[in-house]
């Protein structure tokens, strides 16, 4: 059996060398730290997940298959039907971490049904092939990305100003990332942008990660907090927004970061083009609008507490802190994929994909 | 000659017993310590508008009445021309602390109408006058902030949400507030609204300051991040929007706390009915437009550093930190004086207000 290859490009999520751990970059730490975790338990798989320490729908599916791998190797003594069973209890628990992203059910769902349909293999083959299933999710993602950049780039000249909001760089998909994607393509290719990074509240992975990946990458990048979006558009600095997605629903609505809608609808007033940009399995053609989308409610700590010296508010004052909204696809220009650039109506656009 | 009149009802400014500092609630510290600093000097009165330990474009004009008055006693031995002199001095560099704000000039210019339109008076009766025309300057801001709050509150129904921006309640002003004087007004009526108050990046008064008042006042009070106003409204919470202001140019286009352009695009999106509310001290008759309102540029560590437990962004990450934002006329229903309320077409409305 060939030997299972290890993607080297990028490290925020990567296998061990002995291939019994999956190592990520706690995001969480950045950008003063750059702290590597090695994980090989469910607990702390669950938890990398729960607590944004490996974050970005795709980066979360492409551990969740190395973390199903890692884990399946601990009960690969075990008959067949036990070891089935065990993989799915674990794959439930995981899929239970955050409620938004697709494509973490995407991937679990995918190294499910090579257990299930290799029922006749003994149980070590089948863990091997989870091992080969696992790298070639994360393998696709980059060649997804890649091509996702490439059509990103198409719609970008020398000198524009684009505005992103949250992190949909590398950090949180593989190699080139999704909405930055085309950026650091461009940056590659000898092109200048100006983009600006919304902070995003209320875990501020845009000041975070957004503007570290950008500047580390010597693309000119300027961080501004969430409410700011709408003068830096005004004074005409903004030629394009490009958002990533956590899912998109069959007409075009999408989730996204919170607050993702708001620089949706500011895109509109002032005249300026918006798109999402996301890989294929994203599109949950199963979900018809954004109405039926689940929107994960999280701690009202993050909004009070975390990261500050001291709290910022009355210890009771109530606070509201969803994760994400749903954009109205009304409000999008254009989905960005690895198979082209959906139009309106996308109802017959986004179909096309999957024909 | 009468004795000058101590305002009690509230103290976030206040002369001290003996007239002889400005006593001010350090608005920096709240919500976590209700600290009161006793100025007499005038670097410490500019530092305290300069670092907003005293804020709000109203309550910088009370704060800025009596700093005026406590420093004149000091200097109340010069002869006349010396003193004028020196009053002028003091203004003029209280004035550049902040340049965004009319009442701070407004007030300040007052306070320099009784030192010109006295020449002929003894100074220290000028300073006597002086201390009155502060203590005025203040009584007039409570019954012009009681005014706005009712005319404010005839627009709301028992039940209703609001969403607000930043703080323009008593500690930015007297008393009731302006934006949010209605509902504080309401409450002591029996009514009961739901307030959604925006943390206010970057400088947090929304969290700090506007949802400590609103619990403080037993009024029902929900803390949100400045990207979430977009899901709050869309989920159908909010009946209204009611923020302050810091300068209103002749044809209704108003400065105010940055991000409040993005509310009123917001509203405007999803049809809920947007208000500013403020003194008509705060009306700029002679700022045609709001392009001509200069925007304060403030230091990019208020994004990066200021209030967390370690940097949020690279250190060599470029920010871009608008104070104060304009909003369009066009996004505006009315406009809450204490004069009334001012309605499209606002360069007629406005004007009325003055003839």
């Amino acid at each position: 059996m060939e030997e299972i290859k290890q993607v080297t490009h990028i490290d925020n999520v990567k296998l061990s060398d002995d291939k019994k751990s999956v190592v990520i970059i706690d995001q969480t730490q950045l950008p003063n730290r750059m702290v590597y975790l090695t994980l090989n338990q469910l607990e702390d798989c669950y938890e990398a997940i729960l607590k944004l320490r490996v974050r970005g729908a795709p980066a979360i599916g492409i551990f969740a298959g190395y973390a199903m791998y890692v884990l399946s190797q601990q009960y690969a003594d075990k008959p067949y039907d036990a070891f089935a069973a065990e993989f799915h209890r674990q794959k439930e628990y995981l899929n239970s971490s955050r409620p938004t992203a697709v494509n973490l059910s995407w991937a679990l769902n995918r190294m499910e049904k090579v257990v299930a349909g290799n029922a006749s293999s003994g149980v070590g083959e089948i863990v091997e092939l989870l091992g080969r299933e696992c790298v070639k999710i994360h393998e696709e993602d980059i060649a997804m990305c890649r091509k996702i950049s490439e059509y990103g780039l198409s719609l970008l000249h020398e000198g524009d100003g684009i505005l992103t909001h949250c992190n949909a760089g590398p950090l949180a998909t593989s190699r080139y990332g999704t909405a930055i994607g085309p950026m650091l393509l461009g940056k590659e290719q000898g092109m200048n942008f100006h983009v600006f990074s919304d902070e995003t509240r209320p875990l501020l992975q845009g000041a975070r990660l957004t503007s570290f990946e950008l500047q580390k990458a010597g693309v000119d990048v300027t961080l501004i907090c969430d409410n700011m979006a709408s003068i830096v558009m005004k004074n005409g600095w903004v030629n394009a927004c490009f958002v990533g997605c956590d899912r998109i629903a069959a007409n075009g609505d999408f989730a996204n970061k919170i607050g993702t809608s708001g620089v949706a609808i500011l895109a509109k007033h002032y005249g300026i083009p918006f798109y999402t940009l996301g890989p294929t399995s994203t599109i949950d053609m199963n979900c018809p609008t954004g109405d039926d989308i689940k929107i994960e409610l999280r701690d009202p700590e993050e909004i009070k507490e975390k990261f500050y010296v001291e709290p910022m508010a009355l210890k009771e004052v109530k606070c509201y802190n969803p994760a994400f909204d749903v954009t109205d696809h009304t409000l999008v220009t254009g989905i960005i994929t690895e198979k082209g650039i959906c139009y309106p109506p996308f109802t017959e656009s986004l179909k096309k994909l999957f024909d």
